[in-house]
């Protein structure tokens, strides 16, 4: 993946305000669904770079996930507003990879993380990145 | 719906041990996770029946819900391991009303329920219930 | 449970967009997803009404959940704007009735349900409604 | 957090069956959903230790997860029975690191991952790790 040496770009996407689906016994939010809080990142990062997904799947194209990494910092509670801050770290022929901040109201750092991607077809086969794809995470990278 | 007179079998089909994941900040199981346990429940009653549901999967059939109800009996905690209990209520030509309960070890009362079904296809269609699993749930209701 | 004869009035309280993490097999949100959604509606519902769930929790009250019922009329499905909507059906002395109505951005009704909840304090013990709430979800049911 | 050189021993722990609540519209595993697996992986490890998790809960003691990471090679789908494997990695005073591959029943790598704890309290202060629970682990190590 060619790897772009400048700083990522982080801007704040979304908000998300945690319910008590996502806590656990620990009354903090589980650390297995900040991977949907990342995801929400994720889609509204790329439909401000004009290029929301479901223009995308009804093409039978999806953005599968190769790899994921999470660090908790501070843990995020029930009704907590959590902001969701995420930006594309690198971009490849066929892949990519998007960095992700939450912080809380306070602007405490809670989780950082990131997610791989490739674009598959709808049989889970890859498939290069749509030119018009690349040319914008290129320039939001 | 055709609704036999007759009293519900609901027999064992499963054991499901709860996970962090599945519980709340009230240190209980989540209202709504309850419905993935039922549907390990019918999923294992099906199969019990010799009609395991990826069979129907691969021929573009899904057993789509069109409705559920439960009622909250006594909760279960971290580490129980719930006894998951499921028949058949009633059966139609296209329709099904399975019926759950889930039992602690010690056989405390949980959780009641029930799930209502239709047949589709593929795009969401509604279809006849296949013979040979119409035939296989009456004989269990 | 005293119930009102009156309709229960049912308003706009949030707007959910659904994510890939609630859909399932068939592309459209799973089942037990939707209470998830419910709990948004409920916890907005309540913020509006000027007691939010967070300053019960504080005094170690929480809302359980008796029972559920719910009826899928349509699909939704990924990336669409859900709207929620919710309103008390009766009040009781230590018991309350909620109900839900989901619609699409097209106003196409997809998912009604309800859900009944006693007032239990941190050791799962029923208490009374403190009286303040209860003239709130009185005057608003 | 003192790491042992040695490879880390990961033995099969649990079997996971998926069902549809796991899987998202590209119909396999949802990216996020593993992580509820390597859960049960964990708590399998420490029961077959003699350290199940129940017994330090009880004194008020919680496995916090600092940081995680996941790497898909090949999805799991609905019904597949995934073999849950762990091992401890490394043990500190106060922190562990755990590692997980979940494999088909054809033995197929599907995925790889690790989690890493540290020993708090009820109020989420550091705690050292109780003196037998650390040999237990270092003897699995």
């Amino acid at each position: 993946m060619a790897t772009s040496a400048k700083q990522t770009t982080i801007d704040k996407v979304a908000e998300y305000r945690v319910v008590f689906a996502d806590c656990d016994p620990m009354r903090i939010v589980y650390y297995g669904n900040y991977f949907r809080i990342f995801e929400i990142g994720r889609a509204e990062l790329f439909r401000k770079l004009g290029h929301a997904f479901p223009g995308y799947i009804e093409r039978g194209l999806y953005l599968a996930v190769l790899a994921t990494e999470c660090r908790y910092h501070s843990p995020a509670r029930y009704d907590d507003v959590v902001s969701v801050h995420a930006g594309i770290e690198s971009v490849g022929r066929a892949r990519l990879k998007i960095r992700y901040e939450l912080r809380s109201a306070e602007d405490t750092l809670l989780v950082t993380g990131s997610t791989e991607h490739a674009i598959l077809d709808d049989d889970g086969r890859p498939q290069r990145m749509p030119q018009d794809l690349r040319d914008a995470v290129e320039a939001a990278s």
